[in-house]
């Protein structure tokens, strides 16, 4: 980006142009942990800058790429091609929560857990809960399809899209769908941006869709003595017509990690350990609890601990959410994958991948969102073996391989960005490719919008 | 279509090519009434022969228009530029209901209640639920992107398809999407094509999503003196944090039709009926149920009436199900239409529609999905009174942009075919139009899938 295009981004943006080495470092990573400096990073306040930057983009030939907060996992907002960040902190509001018609109306730079606490104070619920809800924002939910513990019972970011307003790789600022559940005027715009990964748009505004809040919860404990038992348990508990809103399965990698940690004392045979929520009206709840634990025990539970109050129930979360700290103070570096295989190939999964730790010499730590199939593969190496990472390469592809065979997908909620890029053919073959390559011509021409993202041969980096 | 064209059919499908006046006769029409012959009928029994049928139609540019079970509202699967109708009727099978993982696969011909009726066998759920469910197919409804009753506690059939087989209108054969709830590996080319109307691809296989079935139901009918305190509830239920199962609103012209004709007497002063569903477990249903009852009640119900067990539910839903009939009864010809607005808006709404009929001096019937929003305008015309008949077109395209200003959508289920083409940019804009013509000519470059459809220039009749 030369100078000419620096002063045409200055008179959209003034000082909300930034160009200094330390401002484009702050844009430069993401939860990857791999670093691509952008040339300049900008702040827009509304749709028509987002507008104008693209237009200008088209005319000059730089990347735009759009960035939430930065915590994906698969590259989504790095800038692998230098260009313009643009950053949405600054378009943060939330526009209406209409609790007549269940419909919030946001800027794509809210906080996810800001949107879950403001309608929670008014009996409201919008289900998806990504771990980084804490700082991950709307609109790269959206850009994602991000998915969370919850989607076992609740669904994902699209199931709660009503309608859009985003710029196209064209510069046109399209409004899609509708406020309402129905409607069904022409072709779904909305959902094919939703998880395009800022590749064919920029989301400037979003209505989504609530529900009503869930009165109770119940939280269940399950230890199993092994993986097959916890996984068999988790098709077995949705094969008897039970829905929790949250089924959590940390293997015997991840018990092993969190056993000296968790503030929480383990059975000692477990291998194991299975974490169920159920939600609903108080009755319900109470009934529903008692059936998770009698499945789990006919599945072979060494023990079920069960909490209804918000105290006991934090306390077996807390095996849950120790597993990331516990696993960082372990390994600093690893490879985070987001699998998913029918629920009922879960036990000859993780058989596969506890196979795969000891054929490739490798420590593999997996949890993750058992209910839908879910499982977070991290594949721990020390960062400076070349021998070990080349390993876990493989062994990663390996995985890959594995989860199409069992009929699953090689991401549930990370999204393809870079680091998946070399694996999707894998997956949706050469003719998937060349459809959403068609697709991708078709709404950014000249291929400003996030370019070396998604596709292979445009991926700037691998691994 | 000429012989030679004719012969390369008759070679792909032998006897299942039908060419006689009869055979077409019988695949002219669809429920808008309107009729256009096309010059053959073919019966695929599986994808290839779709494919080959695409590639030749490529080659000779002739129509291909899929059809399901011909009870569309807007003309979908009308031949308007005659070309070769595939039925799908004879790709009929479900493949698999994996009662484990919640999924059934099938062929688009399987007539929608078949599905729900196997399913239950096992003790699960597809929630989408059509009028028309006892003869439509799930390819229609996949087309269309069908809604129905209960669609304001389970959505309409897009949550409920995770993939799909389909033959796009270059004659590639692809394959979308995933087994599984979680899945976000590159553009969504599965919600791209439900609701697409034929358009960008014809469906020949499909993934869809189950749910437990609901244990118990309960079924409340309320009657209100005027269409505003009745539309009021609607949305004061909702506010109440209640998501009922169904909320069928009959508005006083609704009413007024059938007081006769339904075996159940109605209040004297009844000006508008409100038929409430909630199912689930038993302690929940009877907690919703009077909840729902008290909602009314303040109101200013003059009546609720309620059942539990299945004939008693049965005798409450004559109500709502001798609407049709009871219009057919009383007008033959009707112009049927399926807006949606925010349930805030419905008083708003039936308040316009009261005074329009008086405006243009006609009997307009309303009564449909209210609980998300969605209601059927039903003109009533004689069918031989010209100028009638143009105050039904000005009154209709009224509807439409009152619809469009509360913030609704024109079609919420029945979708834009070829009777809504006209009216489709009022709602979505020059450049939602374009941008949509930009994705068909991306996936049918040649226009031979189903032409005439959706878009206004291309549509070869309007009403």
């Amino acid at each position: 980006m030369n100078e000419k295009v620096i002063s045409a981004l200055r008179e959209i943006y003034g000082e909300r142009l930034k160009t200094s080495l330390e401002d484009r470092i702050c844009y430069s990573y993401d939860a990857t942990g791999k670093e691509f400096l952008p040339d300049a990073v900008a702040y827009p306040l509304n749709a028509e800058e987002v507008r104008r930057t693209v237009l200008l983009a088209n005319e000059h030939r730089f990347p735009v790429v759009p960035r939430g907060a930065g915590s994906g996992f698969s590259g989504g907002s790095l800038p692998v091609r230098g260009g313009v960040v643009l950053s949405t902190e600054r378009m943060d509001r939330i526009l209406s929560i209409d609790t007549e018609n269940l419909v919030a109306v946001l800027e794509p730079g809210v906080v996810t857990e800001t949107l879950k606490e403001e309608v929670k104070k008014k009996g409201l619920f919008y289900p998806p809960d990504p771990a980084s809800l804490k700082f991950c924002t709307i609109g790269g939910n959206l850009a994602e399809c991000a998915g969370g513990m919850c989607a076992v019972k609740y669904g994902v970011t699209r199931d709660y899209v009503l309608g859009l307003e985003a710029v196209l790789g064209t510069g046109e600022l399209v409004r899609t769908g509708v406020s309402t559940v129905k409607g069904v005027v022409g072709y779904d715009l909305t959902r094919m941006l939703v998880g395009s990964e800022g590749t064919l748009g920029i989301i400037t505004r979003a209505t989504l869709r609530l529900v009503p809040l869930p009165e109770f919860a119940a939280t269940l404990l399950a230890f199993f003595p092994t993986n097959e038992m916890g996984a068999k348990a988790v098709a077995g508990i949705v094969e008897e017509r039970i829905t929790p809103c949250a089924m959590e399965l940390m293997d015997r990698t991840a018990v092993d990690c969190v056993r000296q940690s968790a503030d929480l004392s383990l059975p000692d045979e477990t291998g194991c350990a299975l974490l169920i929520e159920v939600d609903g009206q108080e009755a319900t709840v109470a009934r529903e609890a008692d059936r998770v634990e009698g499945a789990c025990r006919r599945f072979g539970a060494l023990e079920v601990r069960r909490a209804a109050d918000a105290a006991g129930r934090d306390k077996l979360w807390a095996l849950r959410r120790s597993i990331s700290p516990a696993v960082r103070k372990v390994n600093p570096v690893k490879i985070n994958e987001d699998i998913v295989v029918p629920r009922s190939r879960l036990a000859e999964m993780f058989a596969f991948l506890s196979g795969l730790a000891e054929r490739k010499s490798l420590k593999i730590v997996n949890f993750g969102h058992a209910g839908d199939g879910n499982i977070h593969v991290n594949v721990m190496i020390s960062g400076k073996d070349e021998d070990e990472r080349r390993r876990a390469e493989e062994a990663v592809e390996e995985v890959f391989r594995k989860t199409v065979e069992l009929g699953g997908t090689i991401s549930g909620e990370h999204g393809i960005g870079i680091a998946k890029a070399p694996y999707m053919e894998m997956e949706v073959g050469p003719l998937g490719v060349s459809v959403m390559k068609r697709l991708k011509s078709c709404f950014d021409p000249n291929g400003i919008l996030n370019p070396g993202k998604i596709f292979l041969e445009e991926a700037a980096v691998r691994r």
